[in-house]
C-alpha cells in the first residue's frame, strides 16, 4: 500500500492555518480580559469536542478527517477549554506565562525534530546544551562540571540519587543493591515528593529516605539532620545522600545549604540541592545569598520552566564532579556511539538515562540571549516584589487575610478567614474552627474556577488546615493593581462562608 | 526592579517572525535538493553563530539581544546548520520525517504549557491522553489496561522493570532492594541498552540482567530462555522479568511473544514488549502478525515518534493491569492531589516518576484524527515495502552488495563491498578481508556527511564487523527510485576503497 496523498488531508494547510491560531493565541494568552479556564467537567468537555465534529474517542476503525478544517477545529476546542496558564491570574502551579521567544524556540526543536544523543544528528543543539550548561555551572559556582538537561526536577532528583549511590557503592551497577549495603539518605520533610518516588525507583526504599525536621518556613534544621544520621548509623545503615531544597514547593523555603554541607561532607555524603523551583534567585544579586553555599553541592537541579518562563520542560541537572554522568550510565552501544565515525567524541547520549532526548537547551538558551543575564534577575526580583507586596497586603487586611507560614521568597501562604470566624486566633482557636477554616479555600477554589477568573493552588501541611499558596513562577505583565484586586475577589466569594 | 519593556526587545515580534521562517522550514523540510546536513565540525559550528552576531558561548555577563532581528539570525543558523531529519534521505535514526500535523500539535502543547498531572490545569489534555492510552490498549489486544505517555522509550523499559520488581516484592517500596531478594530479569542479547540503563538505575545490577541467546536475525531463542532460567535458579535468583522486543534497534528482528508467553508465565515473570521501533506494526493487517501473543504481555513500549512521524517525544507505556501504576508509584502529595478539590478525580499525576509530564499524548491523537487508521496502516506499509525493495536490489547487485542480517521488516542490514574485495565470500574470507570490510561504511559515510546528500547508519554486530543499517521509520514521501539512487551513490562513494 503506498501513501494517497490525494486522498490525505493537506498537512502544510493544516500547519499553516494552526500556526496562525497560535500565534494568535500566544499574543492574547497573557490577557486578562479572557477567563483564566473555562471549567468543564469531562462529560461537557466530551460534549463540546463531539460538537466541534471531533469527538475526543478514537474508534475501533478510526477514519481520517477529510480536511484540515476539521483538525482545526478540534485544535479551537482545545485552546478554547485549556487553561490559560500564561493568564495574568494563573498562580496555581509553580510554572505560568509562558513568553514568546521561548515558544518560538520550542517551535524550532518541534520542527527540527532531532535528538541530542549525538553530535552526528544533533551539531548544532549539542554544542549549544553545552554553551548552556557551562553558563549554568558558573552562575552556581561551580569550577568544573558534568551535566544535562532532563525531562523535569524529579527525574533531576532521581539522578541525583543514582549517582549518589553509584559514588558510594560503584559495584551496585553490576551486582546491584540486593548484595549490597543498606544506603540511607536525608531531605527535609518539605522536600518534594519526587524524592520519595526517586527512592521507590532506584530500589532504595522509603524507609531509607529520612525526612529530617524542618522549621515553619520548611528549612531543615542542622542538628535535626545531625541526630537522624546518627540513629541511622545506630540501625547500621550506610548515609550516603542528602537531599536539599532551594525553594520548597509549598513554604518556598530555602534548606541552609552552607551551614548543611559540612555535615554531609564530614558523614560522607553527596549534597543535592533540589533547586527546581528557587535556583533561579540565583540569577538576582540581591536574593542570590538565599542559596548560600550551593558552590559546595555535588549536584543542583534548576528548571527554567518555572520561574524564567521558558516552556515545560526545561530542566538542568548538574554535577561538579566531571565524568560522573559517563560513569554511572555509559553501556557504549556500539550502534549508537560508534568510536570510529566523525565527530563522536562530542556525543553526549551516553550520560543520560534516556536514549532519545529533546534539544530543550535550545529554549534557554535563546531566552538568555534575549533578556540577558539583567532580564533574568529584573524577572526573578519582580516576582519577590510581588510576593512582599502580597504579603503586606496580607498584614494590612485587619484579620481578613492571616499569614499560614512565614514568607520567605516567591510562596505566600495564607488563609483567608471568612466573617464568620473573625476575628481568628491561632493560639485560640478551637478544632471545630480549625476545620471550618480548613473548609474555606476549597469553596474560594471552586467559585473561582467556576467563574473562571483566577486559579490559585492550596493545600493542607501538616497541623495546619488548607491554606491558600500564592506562587510567583513568572510574573512578566503582572501588577500590584491586579493581585489587589485579586485579594479583594477572594473576599467577595468567601465572605459568606 | 521591575521590567522595562521598552527596552526589553519585542518577543511577540520575534515569535511572528520565527513563526514564518519554521513554517517555510517545515515546508522544504523534506525537499531533496536541499543537503541533509551541511557538516560542519564544532569550531566552524562556533564561527558560524559569531559570525550571525549570536556567539554560542553564554558570556559571564551576558546583555540582552537588542533586536529581535540578532534573534532571528541566531535561529536561521540553528537550522541551516541542523541535520534535516526529514530529508528523504536520512535514514541514520530510528525517527525521521516528521509530518505537519504533528509539529502543529507540539507548537499547541508549547503555547498552552501546562502539565498533564491534575485535570483542572489540564482538562483536555488529560482526557486526550485517556482517550490514546484506550486506543492504543484496544489496539494491543489488551482487554483492561493502565498506561502514560513517557519521554521515550528508555524510560518506558525502565516503567517495565520497576513495575515487575514492585509485583514480585511490594515491600521494596519500602524496604528497598538491599534487604530483599536477589531478582534476576531476561531479555535478548539484541535489546536496547536501555534495559542496561535501566539496570543501573533501578538497583538491579547488570549481572542481574541476563542477555539470552537470539538467533542471527536477533530474535530470542525460547529454549536458551528456559535455559538462562534454570542458570538463574540454579545460582539462588528469583527471575521475576522478561523484556522481549518488537522491533531490535540494529537487525529489526521480532522476539517471539507467543512463544515466549507460556515460559514467562510458567516461571512467575513480568512480561514486557519493547515495541518502541516495532509496535507500529499492530497497525497494518498485513504485518501486525509479527507481534502474535502481545495480548499476553503485562506491559508494552510503544514510541510514535519513530514509525508513525511524530515529532519526538510521544512515547506510551502501557499496562493490562489496571492500578499498577499509581500501586507502584503514588505518594499522594497533599498539596498536588488535593481529595477535596473539583474533579481531582481525573488527576492522572502519582502514576508518573515525573512530576511535571508534557501533553505528548496530542500529538498522537491530533495525527490518528487526520490520518486516521488507514493512514498509519499505510504509512507502516510502504516502509516495509521500501524495505523489501532495498533488499531485492541488493540481491540483484551482482556482489556489490551484500545483506549482513537477512530482513525481517523495515531495517536492511548491508555491506558495501568495492570492487577491490569483490568478490566477497563470508564463508572463506580471511580476517583481514574482514576488517577491510569493516573500514568502508565509516569512510563511505564520512564522504556522504561530507556530501551532504544521505546519512545512513552503520555499526558493527558481534563478530560482523561495521555494516550499514537503512532504516525505514517513516517514508512518507520517499520513493523506490531515490532509494536506488541512495545505492548508486554508496558505490560511487565506495569504489575506490
Amino acid at each position: 500500500m503506498t501513501i494517497d496523498h490525494k486522498h490525505e488531508l493537506d498537512q502544510q494547510d493544516f500547519l499553516i492555518k494552526a500556526a496562525e491560531l497560535l500565534k494568535a493565541y500566544v499574543a492574547s494568552s497573557s490577557c486578562s480580559s479572557k477567563p483564566v479556564v473555562e471549567l468543564a467537567c469531562p462529560d461537557k468537555l466530551a460534549a463540546a469536542f463531539a460538537a466541534a465534529g471531533v469527538p475526543l474517542k478514537l474508534d475501533d476503525h478510526q477514519a481520517a478527517a477529510e480536511t484540515s478544517n476539521e483538525l482545526i477545529a478540534a485544535l479551537q476546542t482545545t485552546l478554547k477549554h485549556s487553561v490559560r496558564t500564561s493568564h495574568p491570574l494563573f498562580f496555581n502551579q509553580l510554572y505560568a506565562r509562558v513568553e514568546p521567544v521561548g515558544v518560538a524556540a520550542d517551535w524550532a526543536v518541534a520542527a527540527t525534530n532531532t535528538n541530542v544523543h549525538t553530535y552526528e544528528v544533533a551539531p548544532v543543539f549539542s554544542l549549544v546544551e553545552a554553551a548552556l550548561l557551562d553558563k549554568v555551572a558558573r552562575v552556581i559556582g561551580f569550577r568544573q562540571h558534568d551535566g544535562l538537561l532532563v525531562p523535569g526536577g524529579s527525574i533531576s532528583n532521581t539522578y541525583a540519587l543514582h549517582l549518589a549511590r553509584f559514588r558510594k557503592d560503584p559495584a551496585v551497577k553490576t551486582r546491584g543493591a540486593a548484595g549490597g549495603p543498606v544506603l540511607v539518605g536525608f531531605t527535609s520533610s518539605h522536600a518534594h515528593y519526587s524524592y520519595e518516588k526517586a527512592a521507590h525507583l532506584t530500589g532504595l526504599g522509603t524507609d531509607n529516605m529520612v525526612a529530617v525536621e524542618a522549621d515553619a518556613q520548611g528549612e531543615m534544621l542542622p542538628h535535626a539532620l545531625e541526630a537522624a544520621v546518627a540513629a541511622a548509623r545506630k540501625q547500621g545503615k550506610v548515609p550516603f545522600f542528602v537531599g536539599l531544597t532551594a525553594g520548597t514547593t509549598v513554604t518556598g523555603g530555602f534548606d541552609p545549604i552552607a551551614a548543611i554541607a559540612p555535615i554531609a561532607r564530614r558523614h560522607g555524603m553527596w549534597l543535592h540541592v533540589d533547586g527546581s523551583w528557587g535556583a533561579s534567585l540565583l540569577l538576582s544579586p540581591r536574593h542570590r545569598g538565599l542559596l548560600a553555599g550551593i558552590e559546595q553541592a555535588d549536584s543542583v537541579g534548576w528548571n527554567a520552566h518555572k520561574m524564567l518562563g521558558l516552556p515545560s520542560q526545561c530542566a538542568a541537572f548538574v554535577s561538579r564532579h566531571p565524568g560522573v554522568l559517563q560513569a554511572t550510565n555509559a553501556t557504549h552501544a556500539p550502534y549508537l556511539f560508534q568510536p570510529d565515525k566523525l565527530h563522536g567524541e562530542y556525543d553526549i547520549g551516553d550520560k543520560s538515562i534516556q536514549c532519545g532526548r529533546k534539544a530543550d537547551a535550545f529554549k534557554w538558551w535563546l531566552q538568555w540571549k534575549a533578556v540577558g543575564d539583567a532580564g533574568f534577575a529584573a524577572r526573578v526580583e519582580h516576582n519577590i516584589e510581588l510576593a512582599e507586596h502580597v504579603e503586606a497586603c496580607v498584614a494590612a487586611a485587619g484579620g481578613a487575610f492571616l499569614m499560614a507560614v512565614p514568607r520567605v521568597a516567591a510562596n505566600v501562604c495564607f488563609w483567608y478567614v471568612p466573617p464568620s470566624l473573625r476575628p481568628f486566633d491561632p493560639a485560640a482557636a478551637s478544632p471545630e474552627q480549625w476545620a471550618a477554616l480548613g473548609r474555606v479555600a476549597p469553596a474560594i477554589k471552586a467559585r473561582m474556577q467556576q467563574a473562571g477568573d483566577a486559579m490559585i493552588g492550596y493545600q493542607p501541611l501538616g497541623q495546619l488546615p488548607n491554606f491558600f499558596r500564592l506562587v510567583f513562577a513568572n510574573c512578566v505583565g503582572v501588577s500590584r493593581q491586579q493581585l489587589q484586586q485579586l485579594l479583594q475577589r477572594i473576599d467577595q466569594y468567601g465572605r459568606d462562608l
